[in-house]
């Protein structure tokens, strides 16, 4: 082994990311980068002179997915792929997704300044739409790619202004060949933010992450009967709201108990007609609940069905499932390469799911995958005060070279 | 005393119901009347023709209120009003209001039908806009008359198309002199749907309506931290949807407790930014609290006051009083005739509160007032659904007949 560790230029990496956070600037410090968007054809052609500066060759499939290629000693075998995505949600962060990408970025061009030349090819991919902002749903070209989403479907998607996808990426000249895909590889890293509190919280640099946990979205229905606040005695009552709060409670208090590390939210809330004088009639509530395994989803499910099923409060309840998926579980080998490359770096670190989707976890279908995560302040995201230091993201990006080294044979 | 009691004509009073609830008849058998529309116009039409068959003078004052007069003996002497409203709710019922001003017509008819010429005069009263459905807020000219409103501001309310109301009302027709409003009386005697459960559920007929109960309405506002519902474990985060229902199970735990006559009712409850996968940062919900004892209401306050400050959850919560009213009590004879008429025709009754408002509470101000309850099955109100059985109608106007007969001493 090397005894002088490589590592990338982590003033490079912060202008770079610099660079690329004045793509659909805001005024907030954040980014607002639609899938297909004049300021991503931007982001996407800075990435584009980027990679062609080092020799890279560009290549875009018939999704608009951008590859670009730093060919190894061996163009035959099995390449290593990382990347992430460039578009970002409205009033977004300048770190979700974009710093997968440069961080692939930072890597070849460490490869290039070190004149190391891998054995296998090294492939950068940037991913169209990720985030489904503009054209639901999320990880739609991933999804198209390893086959869980039909690529005609996914063409009609239209945004709220009637576009198309299909004549948004038209428009931005990035339908390429469809030759150009991702197939096969002998790995696929994303380094991403974390999303949530948890390594800040533990004062950790690295997430090894083992898993995209699975989950469970539930509507509940409760069906009451509307009167008037004023003249309906409180014991003659069918309050909807009333009931749904009893519901939640129980809920609260056996959910809360299942498991250390299951989560669950009631995000959505409706409660009708909403009036102040009237006693509500319906409430229809979302509850969604993600964990590794299915059995703790299982556990979730039959606690709402009897929670829903015991209510006695002369209202009606329903319980419906509206989706569901399973815990999609990362390459061992690969988690294993991670936890040694931040260790090899001293970087303190821990092995963590990830309760956000992510395009790695479409892309585990087809190649041997793994991520990386980096602490996230305040675990926000999605939202313009999304940060992580330029030291926690130069930290993130080494672990990624040390790995992409490890992996390739180059050390 | 006269032995063979005074009793109304049943079947016409079921004959003027039907004939009333033509005008503005919805599908489902309810009525769409809204103040001052075309069909609130027939229906005035109709009342006016209905009391100049029986040579009662009409008069309109400047809010379009109509008053007629069947005169007495001395018309000097304070006359007996008697009244309610013709307006309706958008899809609103064929007896709120509508019974209380056909019961007066009723009365009028029994005295001219039997030749009996009371002491005093007696004028049916038809409030203008008591819904407040297309002009508010509700009991609007009663408000004005009792001084409670100004005249001018409510000139200038507009309905959901800009029509103000001096427009409307000078559109069909019916503004008049100022010189014709209530000022003094002897009595003001309002006939009405419960709007409530009580007397059906406990097998009444007549309920002597003793005040208009107070309330107080209040918003409570929570503050949490939205984040990824995925990402951010369960001990780390500001739930406002979680704080808003520990909070609303202190509130029913307490108020239920506190009053059996109390009502109160969380009605409008919205929740932020209400997506499934996102924790709510921000719950606002409305509590409105109904008691005739001040002392009650008092400690309602107390109580939300004290849940509100002593929430230890990460979230910030604050308690706004949005308004009040206080209790609006009726005239004490009064309410003791109309027992005794309940009496004399041997119908099961009792002393009750109005949880709702009506013209009555602002007129008790200046008159001595009274109301009369009859039965609403289920305790619809402001539904199409509204029922009153034909033979409860009449056994209210009997009710509201005896009680005038024994006000103007014509027994």
């Amino acid at each position: 082994m090397n005894q002088q560790k490589l590592v990338i230029d982590g003033a490079q990496l912060r202008q770079t990311l610099e660079d690329f956070s004045a793509f659909g600037a805001t005024e907030n410090q954040g980014v607002t980068r639609l899938a297909l968007s004049e300021e991503d054809l931007q982001a996407r052609e800075y990435f584009r002179s980027q990679c062609e500066a080092l020799d890279m060759v560009v290549t875009v499939d018939d999704l608009g997915i951008m590859y670009s290629t730093l060919e190894g000693e061996d163009p035959d075998r099995p390449a290593i792929y990382m990347g992430s995505h460039l578009d970002s949600v409205k009033k977004g962060g300048r770190f979700d997704g974009v710093l997968g990408v440069v961080a692939g970025l930072e890597v070849a061009r460490s490869f290039v300044r070190n004149k190391i030349k891998p054995e296998c090819s090294i492939v950068l991919i940037n991913f169209t739409n990720e985030e489904g902002a503009r054209f639901e749903p999320s990880m739609m070209t991933s999804g198209i790619v390893s086959g869980k989403f039909d690529k005609e479907t996914m063409m009609g998607v239209t945004d709220t202004e009637g576009v198309t996808f299909a004549d948004a990426l038209n428009k931005i000249g990035y339908v390429g060949s469809i030759e150009n895909r991702l197939l096969s590889g002998k790995a696929f890293l994303e380094l991403h933010i974390e999303q949530g509190p948890i390594l800040e919280a533990e004062s950790l640099q690295i997430g090894a992450v083992e898993c995209v946990v699975g989950m469970g979205c539930y509507e509940i229905e409760i069906t009451g009967e509307s009167n008037h606040a004023g003249t309906t005695p409180q014991n003659m009552r069918k309050d909807a709201l009333t009931t749904a709060n009893l519901c939640m409670s129980e809920l609260h208090q056996r959910l809360s108990s299942l498991n250390d590390t299951l989560v669950y939210t009631m995000g959505r809330f409706n409660v009708y007609p909403n009036i102040h004088t009237v006693i509500p009639n319906k409430v229809v509530f979302s509850l969604e609940a993600r964990h590794q395994n299915e059995e703790i989803l299982q556990e979730v499910e039959a606690i709402i069905d009897e929670i829903v099923k015991q209510q006695k409060s002369g209202c009606s309840l329903t319980v419906k499932k509206l989706w569901s998926r399973e815990t999609v579980w990362f390459d061992s080998d690969l988690v294993q390469t991670i936890e040694k490359s931040a260790q090899t770096l001293n970087l303190p670190y821990k092995r963590m799911v990830s309760g956000a989707g992510h395009d790695a976890q479409f892309i585990a279908t087809m190649v041997p995958t793994a991520m990386i995560f980096v602490p996230s302040a305040g675990g926000k995201s999605h939202d313009e005060d999304e940060y992580t230091t330029w030291k926690e993201c130069e930290n993130g990006v080494n672990v990624l070279l040390e790995t992409v080294l490890e992996l390739s044979e180059a050390k």
